[in-house]
């Protein structure tokens, strides 16, 4: 059974061959897909027949966000404390060791209620694949709860195990790190795709260069893909490790040296930037323009979390990354997409053309400059193609 | 008819006698409506009956949005200039001037399928009042068509012949004047409740202190009350203006000197202020806290338009108003809507309480803290009260 889509007044498909520019947009597009995948792209014009039409009525359509980065299995919320952080006062409500408490004591269809729900809340806003670590387990049991539940939603699911050492292991870092590499991976290790580890020697609640490559290490050899969280907080190892190690992706990136720059310049890890910390946290972004000038591949996530960030809007960090990252609208399109595909090294992804995942957002809007000239604006949505007749 | 709503997890009242703090909250409240207007509030524990009754599951319920400055009447877009002027090129596209010749030659069916659209996507992000200007057509028969189109959607109708001075008159801005202030104003008068003038001498195009007075002195004869655009691009004397002539707001007031806070907190103008507008241009924002902690009112708005703000989403402006100008949640949520009502001067808006009006926004959500915890996240809808069974 295959679909014509039509009424596209703009088509991005990022692929320079279809269409003009870096996006390769195509005016006036139209786009087959059967059986899941794309067969067809082009001019409206020189479309084939195809069993069944669905017209969108002049709007613009790209490729399915690619949210490479969320933390989304988890109990609780911490509205309290993000409102008495962003007023000036003092208390933390507990930070991340609560929503720790909180995962470990729901139950599984709390945790799949909410998690469920979040997915469909990104796929109302135009994502169609979704990074899903764990994280706020930090035991044996409960972080392969969390995969097991992550993996009903995601087959980009990521052990995060070393997320942060949680309070019975306090000042025993080195012994998390050991049960992390040990029985937790062991039992988690069959339910995810990948292995991440905070590497942030500055605190206390973190990972250093040592105790990260030794997560890293022991994840590769489960058959796991490494992501690293770096250079947060502060300047530190995570980014040289990353890619030193070949880690599909080093995310954050925010407080970089000129060799943290080289090194991602010279190597195959994607930088993603996750502009929504900065904005809930109140602290400075990324630099995004210094690593594209430089040649590096980013990626624009949104991290959505209880914590330090709790949008799922990855049109709103399209916003952010052109507003406060210096990104042309064109580069944070991209970066959404095809740069999300890049670091979750996904192939059918990101982009539109014969082969690819027919994963369509389309837009309330014309064009997909709207997305950052229409901040907060629920513009996209995933195209719905059983609507098709 | 009454309908009972139910479920609701928080109301904010913004009636300190109601409930708790400056938003008046109720925990696990209850709504009786009847007749477009509240009938009763209080826990729901203490609900009268109803004919009718709608449940909102456990989420909160504020009241809707009163955005009190947008432009929605205008034809073509700019998605092209703010792609430039965000990716530092030079070409602006013909600014304000291409929206006006756009505006000119639309026919009333465009202008009207734009501003209705419009106006129902602010209506589905919890918006449900909204107050509509001119400013695009300058001249008699293009500002009065304006206000008629306007007309159709709200009772908020802004006459804004004095936005700026179209290219016919480009170094006549006295003979402009004198147009607005005489046919102009005649034909728009009976179609507008407000007068309004871009005071701003710093630039060629707007008007000076003399200019603003001639204009807001003929609006107010013809009846209309008064609002001001002020001290957006520099100092200047449009705040002190607003005060001095009891306008009902002035808007953007992003540069301030102490004399202008001192006039503000010692007069009944409402500060506006539109963050939308700097994320969009990326400029500094206004310095909010300097006017709350002088005891001035602020509203919060959208100033929704193609060319500097082009944003309908309230929500986004909440978000912004705690990251970028240290208002609390409970402060923005409170200038977005109490704040909004009076910068209308209206005593039915803005509020839930016996003998306002029932508009009531839901979001998806347990709290108001989530429009700030949780930014570009469409949390935020109106509740459509015809769903009560």
């Amino acid at each position: 059974m295959s679909t014509l889509v039509t009424g596209i007044a703009e088509l991005v498909t990022n692929n320079p061959r279809l269409g003009a520019g870096p996006l390769g947009l195509v005016p006036d597009a139209a786009v087959v897909v059967a059986d899941g995948a794309v067969t067809w792209v082009g001019p409206a014009s020189a479309a084939p027949a195809a069993d069944r039409r669905l017209d969108v009525g002049g709007r613009a359509v790209l490729p399915g966000f690619v949210d490479s980065h969320a933390h989304l299995v988890f109990g609780g919320d911490r509205a309290v404390e993000f409102e008495a952080r962003m007023s000036g006062q003092a208390y933390d409500g507990g930070g991340i060791a609560s929503t720790v408490g909180a995962t470990r004591s729901a139950t599984d269809e709390e945790l799949r209620a909410r998690l469920g729900a979040l997915v469909a809340e990104m796929r109302a806003q135009g994502t169609t694949t979704v990074e899903v670590k764990s994280g706020y387990g930090l035991s044996v049991d409960d972080e392969a709860r969390a995969l097991r539940l992550a993996q009903e939603v995601t087959v980009e699911t990521t052990f995060l195990g070393a997320h942060v050492v949680p309070p019975e292991y306090a000042g025993r870092t080195d012994d998390y790190v050991e049960l992390v590499c040990g029985p937790m991976l062991a039992a988690c290790a069959p339910h995810a795709r990948w292995v991440d580890v905070f590497c942030e020697p500055a605190s206390a609640h973190a990972f250093d260069d040592e105790q990260s490559r030794a997560v890293l290490a022991a994840g590769r050899a489960a058959g796991l893909g490494l992501r690293v969280h770096g250079n947060q907080l502060a300047e530190g190892p995570g980014v040289r490790l990353a890619v030193e190690l070949g880690a599909a992706s080093v995310d954050h990136c925010t407080h970089l040296v000129d060799a943290d720059v080289d090194a991602l310049a010279g190597g195959s890890t994607v930088a993603t930037l996750l502009p929504g910390v900065e904005f809930s946290t109140r602290s400075p972004y990324p630099d995004a323009r210094r690593l594209l000038d430089a040649g590096v591949t980013v990626a624009l996530a949104t991290d959505c979390n209880p914590g330090s960030c709790f949008t799922s809007s990855m049109p709103f960090c399209v916003a952010l990354a052109v507003r406060e990252m210096a990104m042309t609208p064109a580069e944070a399109v991209w970066s959404a997409t095809g740069g999300g595909a890049a670091a979750l090294r996904r192939t059918d992804v990101g982009w539109l053309g014969v082969g690819a995942r027919a994963d369509l957002a389309v837009l309330e809007a014309p064009s997909y400059r709207h997305l950052a000239y229409r901040p907060g604006v629920p513009l996209a949505r995933t195209l719905d193609l059983s609507l098709a007749t």
